[in-house]
């Protein structure tokens, strides 16, 4: 096993996000159930953005989200997933890399292809901060197995990967080339549930993956874990866990995490908020926090608290990028207190 | 004289700006004066942006700033001004649409020019909130007399002209076109001085526009004014400016505004503000404020009112567009109060 270059490889879709306030009675009118997150195809991407406010464009994607949290708590990160060679793909190549994490996967020549663009996420705003999220993937589905490079792989210490990705197939291939790249080299494999919808979508896959080899560290949010084993109960659904995963860190907004690995849950409560401003990324900065604590050696007690510091950040302001000029210190600053 | 379909038509540049947090250092490094408005070329562009921070799209432009108040302020807005058929593009029409403004200025096939892609404003944020501004014009210096619409510049009440435009030939023909549709409809123009650096470039032009037929309604900020007359002296400038101007609006930061007409100074007093978050866009906002009360036929003592009001909610947080759901209802309870 030769040292890693990177701390944290990671796999998502690559999305730039395209925010706008917008009333109820917008998200009625168009068949939008308030919080969820909605594929979409290019021509309904067009008419959606026809009738939006005018908007702000900044750069997501769930675990890119997450390498931007790793970046700014001072991991080595790299990404991969796919844009297009157009604008918006510039714009989130630029943002990537200057956080400073590797990023080289090529992008997809789309011509003028509207269903190769891009990938962008329409995100309306709601009346109290709430966000309904529109995704069309364009060239996020040409995402495949090429495009995973066995030197980037094999050189991080935990490759990451969003579940979201299970909803195309080349994908799906990229993701297995990956975990098989990482487990020959002596590495671990991460997998977020990414969204019920998304568990709803392909349950059973997703119990397979988890109790299979494929990963090491499951992340998960309650609601998430609760529809991936279809039941109300949160105790039957640690229980099933328990059972599959080897570790699995389970997020439960103001009820802080849980982490579980074997037999023992370690129950770690919420970093206190002042404000909660806006919930995205919550879920993606916990992430980067946690696979920080990870890569270099802490407990995962220690994990689960610089993941919960980590998303106390990100709630606490608009958008899912962190803002604080170094959440390293942050963090450092929180730890040392806990010590 | 028709009944106007309009109440302003703005003319200027369009521009998506990119800002991202920069540190003193940063703009040393790369020669930029704090707080300065800069134009630079393509590889410039793209040297500093590889260079720069993460960074948030949004659109900008003065006028089409001013255009953005006006629509939020209940009037009739229509914008004129030159994107590329490019992503940024899609992103300036579909905002400045968005907000309810017309906009039917045909954009540049730009091919793979990057002299000709949507002009974008790189703004380096510096700790404290202000903004140094790197521009590249691309697809702006294509703006020419074939863009100015006959029907639509004399179906205006006002056509609100920006001073940027100034930097090119093609422009400065569209404004004299426009500026010569308007009279012969009627109408009136406004120009706006824009920046004192642009006062610099054309001081002599300015000043035969300022005292000569084409602009009816000057807006320029105390610091403009100065550099137009090369004065340090406000009051000498005002005496110039007397002198030139039918009407001269201008802005003093917290010290208000003053309205010149004739030999009759207007003092305005600044409206309170909370906190001051970032100051960009008061002018433009201001200009919204003024031209919404003289299109609706208040006095220039109002105007000056709601084009402070105005300024006030701008600088009031960040970003260079009303926040504000309703700036109309802001205006009207501010008016209200003082009536």
């Amino acid at each position: 096993m030769t040292n890693p270059r990177f701390d944290v490889v990671a796999i998502g879709n690559a999305i730039v996000d395209v925010l706008a306030h917008a009333d109820d009675a917008f998200l009625d009118r168009h068949g939008m159930p308030k919080g969820s997150m909605t594929l979409i195809d290019a021509p309904r991407a067009a008419m959606l953005y026809d009738q939006m406010g005018p908007a702000v464009e900044v750069s997501g994607g769930s675990a890119a989200n997450t390498v931007a949290g790793l970046a700014a708590l001072g991991a080595r990160a790299a990404y991969i997933g796919k844009v297009a060679d157009d604008s918006l793909g510039t714009i989130f190549r630029h943002d990537i890399t200057a956080i400073g994490a590797h990023y080289a996967t090529a992008p997809l020549v789309n011509g003028a292809d509207v269903d190769k663009t891009t990938a962008r996420c329409l995100i309306l705003v709601t009346p109290g901060g709430q966000r309904t999220m529109n995704t069309h993937l364009g060239a996020c589905t040409a995402l495949g197995p090429d495009d995973i490079d066995e030197d980037v792989v094999s050189a991080g210490l935990i490759t990451y990967v969003e579940g979201y990705l299970w909803d195309e197939p080349g994908a799906k291939a990229a993701i297995r080339k990956a975990a098989a790249i990482a487990h020959e080299a002596g590495r671990k494999v991460a997998f977020t549930l990414s969204d019920s919808f998304c568990v709803d979508r392909h349950r059973d896959e997703f119990i397979a993956l988890v109790s299979g080899d494929l990963i090491d560290v499951l992340f998960a949010n309650e609601m998430e874990l609760k529809a991936l084993y279809q039941t109300e109960d949160l105790d039957a659904a640690i229980a099933q866990v328990k059972r599959h995963a080897d570790v699995a860190a389970i997020t439960r907004s103001a009820h802080g995490s849980l982490v579980v690995v074997g037999d023992e849950v370690i129950t770690m409560p919420a970093e206190p908020v002042d404000q909660v401003v806006d919930t995205t990324g919550a879920g993606d900065l916990y992430a980067a926090g946690f696979l920080r604590g990870l890569t270099s050696g802490r407990s995962l007690a220690d994990c689960a608290r610089m993941g919960g510091v980590c998303a106390a950040e990100i709630i606490s302001h608009f958008g899912a990028r962190p803002e604080v000029p170094s959440l390293a210190d942050l963090v450092g600053e929180r730890m040392g207190r806990a010590a």
